[in-house]
């Protein structure tokens, strides 16, 4: 018996919406493909929010916040520009409601001279900003980030993983040139690769994505890509090169060394609450959600077995005496984050909701345990023997000492247990045939195959769209060419020619 | 001579525009009525909400974050249930642009069944989750709190001070009665007067507004007034009693314990990037900003006067040395917030930039100073000596040990200089012919009249518009009854009856 109903092998997909609002994470709005994100989801997005920031602000980048709404003829010159630029956006055109007929309706008397889009992105409104602020080579490079919601029309929704509106940051960044803009780019991508794997304990494979895989308009686009428990994938990530295309498209131009006009290189990179649901498919399990220590908004939280009776008063202040002492306790270069929870209600239902919502240290606290000056507890990511709960005893100044060393450790346990399935999920491949049979017997999802490693030629134009189309009839796309590649290749999966490099091939969310 | 080209006295609206501008702190966008903030002012802002973050939680408020978008049934709703509510709204009625003709315009197909109204507020789509969420008196009260964008449609923008998007925190909670309502209300009401007060060095007046003057559907609503060194009002917080009246109509109901289904009473109050405008007018001089300590991005800006000679080095590690002991120091319980301006450039345009900006403490260290291991330094609160800047020097040692209290110094300072200014500019009067007189006689608002406080017998309906419309003639408005009150009153400056209340008048931003 597990705390879920559903478990990940009986159906991923249900067990993910499950643990999404057992672990009262988010949960659908009544606007159409929004979400409501709620404390532990939020909590867990600002720490990460927090962590990311600095890193960003340490390696020069100021932040700034620019509009919502961008006029039209902001996106009207980017799609004329950009060959596959998306146009599912949220289109405001009225700026006032009246009452038409007993109705509230949009006032036609207040229709916008020209519609404002809800930002998908800030490439262009932030573009068009560096056009008039950039002079001289003296303002390179100009390195900003924003944190933002922004909006993408989406048909399906998936909480975290796929909603209408979005938070997220989006960085963007304006070079000399070309070298100065690839550093740019792999210095995100670094950052990206160090939150990610540091703080929410995610293991990423770093790589370059294939042309047909960029970011409309990148000369280059790098991601991590991260694997679930069902062996898909997940772009935790991306970071772009854009060249002088977007430079170009805005006219952003300095004045060189040498008083000539030179077309800027820019960069653009983003994270965002999608990782959210990242970390929900990494490090979740049967019972719930397991919050890495680092993110976690409550890290060790402590439930007094009350019982309604006089006693408990003296139960309830050798929990919050504790909580106190564990609050002085630091712990990823913070302070720790105990809580007692002294909500009604049984204990062993508080129990359970905190085993959902994966509170690293839980500790059941008894008259017993406050007479005797000892602390109960248990480790979410070891919860279990067996069927059986597993539980631990310290005296209580080895537990407010041992704390903060049990948390960091935790959080490198669930690290090593998520690479252990990232790496053991990748299988090499030399021929398509066994590619075919390997992913081609069953269309069943349930089945976890993960990633193929496959060498090939890097094709180009219409020999790469037909290895797509191959892909496809799998289910199946290229994750990324990783950095990090061997000394020499076999022939091309694809073509048979000699391979240049190795490339991921998974199902993707 | 001073550092901005215009001088409170002189034209305090396009001092406050260059002000603005001048400290990089925002700019307009080319999407009308919204705002660029740059980061001088973001990090300002970013500062404001880590403090009034860390205060609201700790009072038991979590953070949600809900869409941005609401359904114009929603709104419909309300507008019927709430008397003067504003429709000036950004409305979205398509999801999708299409080319027509060789134009990108809003997809006729892709319109939306029902259009979606970007939050003014989140009052009704945070009431309808209460009335999901709350069951029984165990869920009560229920106190939640976000940060968020919102948008009003504005015709005249301000920077700041009124643009149709701006940044905001809104909390909203719920409770079993008025009573712990009230007291709810009340507790955002002291934390705001805190922030305002101890953060952003700004003293306030805190009061209940007039009936006339409430939030649309509010029982009560309250106020932290400030002053504006043109002896303007600025409303700086608001926090509502609700009564049941939103309950109603969202149908926010719990269990009672008695089995009965029984109406909550809610609250909701706000602050926002307006704030960052009451900084402006409050701590600005005519060399610009003076940022409060406590809120500036940097606290301490060390600009090295180099020559472009290789004893430059020398000079530049001197400083970045001193920079970091700095920011080993701790005031206001933070890490010190030092900085070396090591850009290209002249060091008397540093000064001034910094200077306009209103960086507390600005050092500029000479060859000299880096020899005998001196700093010399400003104090940006006591700029200068008639003409003359005016600068002090300290050992190396001494200056990084004293400059966390000349922080915490300089932030008294500013607060007292505020609250001398508040003081010195409330006239009180006892007849309406005197107010008429001093506010009536020219109409140059280059005059500071500061405000009135005066007796009244509170009337209410017709009697309070009767009030209001004669104050419209002078241009004044009441601001609040503030909550300290002396303990007897003269007659009601209006019609004679016994007072009952003291009330301030002032105008307003």
């Amino acid at each position: 018996m597990h705390a879920l109903r559903v478990t990940r092998q009986g159906d991923f997909p249900e067990w993910y919406q499950t643990i999404v609002r057992d672990a009262d994470l988010a949960e659908l709005s009544p606007t159409r493909g929004c979400m409501i994100i709620k404390p532990w989801g939020y909590g867990i997005w600002e720490r990460f929010q927090q962590e990311m920031d600095r890193r960003i602000r340490e390696t020069g980048h100021d932040n700034y916040y620019f509009p919502l709404l961008i006029p039209l003829n902001f996106i009207a010159k980017e799609a004329d520009h950009v060959e596959g630029f998306a146009k599912e956006m949220a289109v405001v055109t009225h700026h006032r409601l009246k009452k038409i007929d007993g109705e509230l309706k949009p006032d036609p008397e207040a229709e916008l001279a020209e519609p404002l889009i809800i930002r998908p992105t800030s490439e262009t409104i932030i573009g068009d900003a560096f056009s008039r602020w950039i002079k001289s080579y003296r303002d390179l490079p100009f390195k900003l980030n924003q944190w933002a919601n922004v909006m993408r029309w989406e048909m399906r929704t998936r909480l975290f993983l796929r909603t209408a509106e979005f938070l997220w940051q989006e960085g963007h960044t304006a070079h000399a040139d070309e070298a100065d803009a690839m550093e740019e780019t792999m210095l995100a991508l670094e950052i990206y690769r160090s939150v990610v794997e540091d703080v929410l304990a995610i293991p990423v494979v770093v790589g370059e994505k294939p042309e047909n895989e960029r970011f409309p308009g990148a000369v280059r686009t790098y991601s991590i890509e991260a694997m679930m428990q069902d062996g898909k994938a997940l772009q935790a990530g991306t970071s772009h090169y854009l060249g002088t295309h977007f430079a170009e498209a805005q006219n952003i131009r300095y004045q060189d060394k040498d008083g000539g006009q030179t077309l800027c290189h820019t960069t653009s990179w983003g994270t965002s609450t999608r990782l959210i649901g990242g970390v929900i498919m990494v490090h979740g399990d049967d019972d719930g959600l397991q919050t890495p220590p680092a993110i976690a908004p409550r890290q060790i939280v402590i439930v007094p077995m009350l019982r309604g009776k006089p006693e408990d008063a003296e139960l309830k202040a050798y929990c919050t005496a504790l909580c106190a002492e564990l609050n002085k306790q630091h712990a990823f270069d913070e302070r720790v984050r105990a809580y007692v929870d002294m909500k009604d209600g049984k204990p062993t239902d508080k129990r359970w909701d905190w085993v959902r919502r994966g509170a690293p240290l839980l500790c059941e606290i008894g008259p017993r345990d406050a007479a005797n000056g000892q602390v109960t507890f248990m480790k979410r990511n070891d919860l279990r023997d067996g069927e059986k709960l597993k539980s631990h005893n310290l005296s209580r100044e080895d537990f407010v000492a041992q704390a903060p060393a049990l948390l960091q450790t935790m959080q490198g346990e669930l690290f090593a247990a998520a690479k252990a399935q990232l790496e053991g999920n990748i299988r090499s491949f030399d021929n398509w045939d066994d590619i075919v049979r390997y992913y081609g017997t069953a269309d069943d999802e349930r089945e976890f195959k993960g990633w193929a490693r496959v060498a090939w030629s890097r094709p180009s134009g219409d020999a790469l769209e037909e290895v797509g189309d191959r892909l496809k009839t799998l289910k199946l796309t290229i994750r990324n060419a990783p950095l990090k590649q061997p000394s020499s290749f076999g022939a091309c999966i694809f073509s048979g020619a000699p391979g240049i490099e190795e490339i991921l091939i998974g199902r993707s969310y």
